[in-house]
């Protein structure tokens, strides 16, 4: 069977600023030492499983222009432009309507553009178990990611590891849940029974469509609509006046918590949100003071910071645990424990309408 | 009798990178709230005591033009440009002559381009108390500063108050002393008889040149045939012949150190000789959270904070106790107990050969 992907790249990133904007938002930055962007590295990790031409990249009409120049392989009718935003469950929709149009059928791997996984081989082969359930049983098969810590960023997956799926290292999904308080979140780790909610689908087109129709029936309706007049003189027209018409929710809420047949896989493969600035820390190495540093630097006993120079030389004295990211024309100094607090600045700055910093 | 000064505008100030720099020192810099530079305020505090036309400034050949530029009404033949850098000494000596050759004998001013005081009126009053001792006993006068700390960053000035000398406020000088240790300062506070050396000087010229004839005696034989050769046509070569011959020592140790005659006035108007980025939290209003900002800022949960912005808007989120100081062509973020070190980065810059940013 045909695999194909539809990765997920309508996100703002408002965490990364200044070097994430409205108009760059993170998956198209590279926060990394490698010269990749986030959503190119995305694209690479699957090129063994998936053909350029059977990826769809879910984004938004302001970012067309960034996918075709990041992504000149991907052809253009493989960008799905939201004409407005609506969550993930009407978005995935779309793409999977748009796979069953063009394939019949096909699997489809669901992927966020703007995660890290620090081993491909590692995460390919996850991927290829995953894509043998889908294509076997029709259920929902999502990734986990085995807890390091009790975080209280993520959403989790219970699982049951004493009841196998009968493929080997899949189990079937207990319940998902919200992101937790600490205390929940140190009982889920203890129990060995949660995983991360990596937000990784995979599944055939035909089976996440029918249970959009079974359990969000509306969006079902306008996505046949939608499905019909693919290719057709009034594409668009039909995208814009249905997509519009569609229930904003989550593929989590509106679909994964009430499907039966959903499979997880726990999986590690040196997997990473990239959910802040603290995040380089773990994707890039640091020097023998804890500093991960980019940039044109000069450091005078600094420690455990973080540092994205921009065009000018940056001397940090004294420093521990600060972020320091310079651009063009903005520059955040942060203490790493505030970093939670960067959207504040988002705010400040909206409120006073110097929109071309956001 | 004539009043002159002569302003001391030589220094380099590296504690102020990177705003400082080789070819614009700290004297020529504005680091606070006013418009007006360091020794534009140093000339401004002292019009109604003396005339431009009667101000002398000491500098070297590389701030010429910065001093023209900066003071369009000193006169250019009252720049005086020293061919090599010989410590004060030679420098005042210099001046003393150069008084002496145009007016005769006269009352100078001896003061640093590169301190602040907050209350010129009183500064002024001090001053005049001081030029009326001068010039009433061929004394050379200094001002001490009361300290209101132990600090070690200063020199102190040991003065006997039980036998004040005569005149009002003034007393005779017991010895000068270099900079204490912590411990050392403690006790100098403790005891009331030390004030802070402010490298602030009256006396008449002839005073001043009569003791370097007999504490500096070959370089006073030097002093006179520069001052026999200014305004003639050989002016400059005997300048450069006979300056660079000067042994280089500093006023404090050449001659005041030796000098039998010396009276200090006790005082306080607001003086900072601004010595780190630190002074800028006492010579400028803070916020609510005690941080000094100036520039574009947006702050976040900040406080004692020292900020002094650029081009470009600076975020601070969460942060304390940190300086930032962002150029056109380099960025400094320091801890504040730091500030002692930026030096440093200086010494790193000067061994990777990056003269541009020194």
């Amino acid at each position: 069977m045909k695999t194909t992907a539809l990765i997920m790249a309508g996100g703002r990133g408002e965490r990364f600023w200044p070097r994430s904007r409205m108009n760059l938002p993170k998956q198209f930055l590279n926060l990394t030492d490698s010269d990749r962007t986030m959503i190119q590295s995305t694209v690479d990790r699957i090129l063994k499983l998936a053909d350029p031409a059977d990826i769809f990249i879910a984004t938004n009409e302001a970012y067309r222009t960034l996918v075709q120049e990041q992504l000149p392989e991907i052809p253009p009718e493989n960008i799905l432009c939201e004409p407005t935003a609506r969550n993930t469950a009407p978005c995935i929709g779309w793409g999977a309507a748009a796979v069953r149009k063009r394939y019949g059928d096909a699997i489809m791997l669901v992927l966020p553009s703007d995660h890290q996984v620090m081993q491909p081989h590692l995460f390919r082969s996850v991927l290829r178990n995953a894509m043998q359930v889908a294509e076997e049983t029709d259920a929902l098969v999502t990734l986990g990611i085995s807890p390091t810590a009790p975080d209280t960023g993520y959403g989790y997956i219970q699982y049951d590891p004493e009841t196998p799926s009968g493929f080997s290292g899949t189990f079937r999904v207990q319940r998902f849940v919200e992101k937790p308080d600490l205390d929940t979140a140190r009982k889920y780790l203890a129990s060995g029974e949660y995983l991360w909610n990596s937000g990784m689908f995979i599944w055939k087109a035909s089976s996440i469509l029918r249970e959009m129709e079974e359990h969000l029936p509306e969006n079902y309706a306008l996505l046949t609509e939608i499905e019909q007049a693919i290719g057709g003189p009034e594409e668009r027209e039909v995208l814009k006046a249905k997509f519009s018409q569609m229930r904003s929710i989550s593929i989590d809420y509106g679909v994964m918590e009430r499907a039966r047949n959903v499979y997880v896989l726990p999986a590690s493969f040196g997997w990473d949100d990239v959910g802040s600035w603290l995040a380089l820390e773990r994707m890039n190495a640091a020097d023998d003071q804890g500093n991960v540093i980019r940039g044109d630097v000069v450091k005078v006993g600094s420690s455990r910071c973080i540092v994205q120079g921009g065009e000018k030389i940056i001397a940090m004295v004294g420093l521990e645990d600060t972020i320091i990211v310079d651009t063009k024309d903005a520059l955040l100094v942060c203490a790493k424990d505030s970093a939670g607090e960067i959207k504040k600045v988002l705010e400040v700055l909206r409120a006073v309408n110097r929109t071309e910093l956001l």
